[in-house]
């Protein structure tokens, strides 16, 4: 007789997830971890605002606009318009994604790509909230789904095989899709096996291209991820079939789109401990790549330090591990969306405005000619010292050679903003005024908001709040 | 200084495959290839009216219908439904695809693998059909943008490296996209540079799993496929932006999904020769698995041959090549999807019924007892004869052991509806009015709208066709 194929080799990889998402309760959740979800849930808020600004979310707003929804059930924040769900949670995710600004997930060991992991904020907190306000839950019920569909998608991102990421898989869209999958099963209620098949189908839209970073396309990815959890809920809750193992199945996820995974890094893992305590999530005081921070943080410092100006600067090199340029592709930007994942933009503008917020990330400055000649003064590549140090850290390098002649040199492994180095409560919420600011809001009801952000789980419903976001003035 | 990142080894294949989208017109295509096209244009509106009765189509309608869309622009053929044109799309996808029963491209060279080639219909007919209705295009622009799309579907899927669907991603689903894109940007008249965006967010829409065969998100794949290349066109006619060289970029599809891809499959090939014209593109006599084909053939005639009843057969022995079990994965299939992926039980159906259509391939008849029986006598795996004739062949081999200890054998490497062995225009006819008629269509009304689409071109408005294949009795 011939051989039949056998029984995959590490069968209950999906099974377990689902449990996960299906059984876990608030109870469940450490103080600690829910104060940083909360943190995280603030930030993103924040950003869905301003980011509802960005040219990509208003092209996005007009095409979804032409469906003529009569469905107004899930808030868009930053505007008066209300959608389906499913497309609330597009436009927010995008939003969120738009300026580059929103959390990112660490490695957990020294040969995990950094940049392998994901921004889970971007496309699991829209599917979570558009459910959320659709079926009028709790706060506590929007953290704990959101809290859910971040532990899935940073676990999911920590064991697929770094191949992944490598050769061009943009890790925030496909993790992101399953973990707004999972979020969206948990405010569903779907029971494991309805949740596994809702895992399926989100797997089986997990897509985003590297390659489109520093255009629209990159927060498309996750505008699309969490569209794609909300939708493969709703169909999963009306009866919808999928595969019950897509994660560790021989033609399922980890292996189409990483030809494997690291079991250890996901088996018996979920909340064991929560990504967001062990090894933590960074939030960004910058709107420009994660890669970018450690060096920003090093470089500012070193600026003020010395009172450096831009005539005493001859050159400017910066050296780090291979993939930090392999993300931080663009060299000599062109627009907005280019100096975000420029490192050479990023230290030109520190040392010519010394700042680097919202207003600095736009066309307009990126193309100022002093801006783009010091640019062209600034060299990044690897450098082997920050290659050794592995690929968990964003170990940065920077050199400055002055025009007497002098050489200064600064480094960092972490930037502000992660958990080695973390913005403070009241950082977070200037940051979210700012946002609220940026997005068109009065920044004046945002300090209430925040607070109340800050304490989700004590909110009988998320509407009121949510309502708050939007233009109403 | 530093060495900067590369340019890419092989530029220029995504705006060669962009330029052709928006260049090509009909007078470029010979007439034969056109007769081709209206063959599977013919197919697949026959199955969209069948697929729409399917248990998934149902389901998905009514989650779309919640969205409450206001915009009627496009048919959901066999239904009276009208919805956006993207949400139609996705509805007649789906439907196409629903009983594994549409068009599949063949293999070029023989070390491409069959089951790695697409469905091309299933995900490019809707885009095209959709955007053409809402547009009130001619017949031959819409079957000049359903040309577009296969040709670019087929392309990209002959030059990805085959590692793509041997670890799990389903062809149909993921170059379906990139191949709805193309012929979407073609209806909608985008320029070279505005087309290779579009294929840009196609690509980053590109997904879809093969362990999720067998189940109903097999045809949402192309359902989806379908949706996102309407999608992408959409956002790239407005402004959004993308990476302009997504197919060969370092980061981009090829190396992203497949690892990497064979320049010459696809440089100077668009349309030299259509695929359509060479290696061709097979049409369907049974709604299951294009690798089920050769085999139930060659079993067909075997049992009008020597007149076989079931229990004359003590076991059954069928040998391919090693990618067949891959796909074809159920050996004690339980329900109807799960049969269209069983060789077992689409040679067991053909000895207890003489006929598998798509009467044949439901819940009820797959588990009758006598099936399932007759299904344990059947062994299905890899024979050496057949693996070492190579991959672009379907290559079966067949051994019936029967209770009076004689043996038959007998063998095929194409099935009927092949080109090497093709369905003559009167059959796909027959086939397009059961269609009609197990969609719920009065099929009186099937033979004028046949053809005319086999005449499509003299069409001034496809909108009196589609209206033909709406419920309206």
């Amino acid at each position: 007789m011939y051989t039949k194929y056998v029984a995959d080799a590490n069968p209950g990889v999906t099974a377990q997830v689902a449990r996960f998402v299906a059984e876990t309760t608030l109870d469940d959740v450490p103080e600690a971890v829910r104060h940083f979800a909360k943190r995280s849930i603030l930030d993103g808020l924040g950003l869905a605002v301003a980011g509802s600004r960005s040219v990509a979310a208003g092209i996005a707003r007009h095409v979804i606009a032409e469906y003529r929804c009569a469905n107004h059930e899930a808030s868009v924040l930053g505007t008066t318009e209300h959608l389906p769900a499913r497309f609330a949670a597009f436009a927010n995710g995008l939003a969120i994604h738009a300026d580059d600004y929103d959390d990112t997930q660490l490695a957990a060991a020294s040969d995990r790509v950094y940049g392998l992991l994901s921004h889970p904020t971007a496309p699991v907190l829209p599917a979570a909230l558009a459910l959320a306000e659709r079926d009028d839950r709790s706060g506590a019920e929007l953290l704990l789904a959101y809290l859910i569909g971040v532990e899935v998608t940073t676990k999911v991102a920590e064991a697929i095989d770094p191949r992944h990421y490598d050769q061009g898989f943009h890790s925030t869209a496909t993790t992101g899709a399953i973990g707004a999958g999972a979020a969206a099963s948990h405010s569903l209620g779907l029971d494991p096996v309805r949740t596994a098949i809702a895992l399926g189908m989100a797997a089986s839209q997990a897509a985003g291209l590297r390659e489109n970073f520093g255009s629209m396309t990159k927060p498309f990815h996750a505008g699309r991820a969490a569209e794609s959890g909300v939708f493969a809920g709703e169909l999963a809750a009306r009866g919808f079939t999928a595969a019950e193992n897509i994660l560790e199945a021989k033609r399922g996820f980890f292996q189409a789109a990483g030809g494997g995974y690291d079991a250890a890094a996901i088996n018996g893992r979920l909340g064991h401990p929560w990504t967001f305590q062990e090894p933590g999530i960074s939030i960004k005081p910058h709107p420009s790549g994660s890669l970018t921070h450690p060096g920003m943080g090093a470089f500012a410092d070193l600026i003020v330090k010395h009172d450096l100006r831009p005539d005493q600067v001859r050159r400017i090199t910066v050296g780090t591990n291979r993939h930090m340029p392999n993300a931080l592709i663009h060299h000599q930007p062109r627009n907005g969306l280019q100096a975000k994942f420029s490192m050479e933009f990023c230290l030109a503008i520190l040392l010519l405005e010394r700042r680097a917020r919202l207003a600095q990330f736009t066309d307009e400055v990126v193309n100022r000619e002093d801006v783009q000649r010091l640019i062209r003064r600034i060299d990044f590549g690897v450098d082997p010292e920050a290659e050794a140090v592995g690929y968990n850290t964003m170990t940065t390098i920077i050199r400055v050679e002055l025009a007497d002649g002098e050489t200064l040199e600064t480094r960092a492994a972490f930037g502000k903003g992660s958990p080695q180095n973390p913005m403070s409560d009241q950082e977070l919420i200037d940051k979210f005024l700012d946002c609220l600011e940026w997005g068109g809001l009065h920044p004046g009801r945002g300090r209430e908001i925040a607070d109340r952000i800050l304490h989700l789980d004590r909110e009988p419903s998320t509407r009121p709040l949510l309502a708050r976001l939007t233009i109403r003035d």
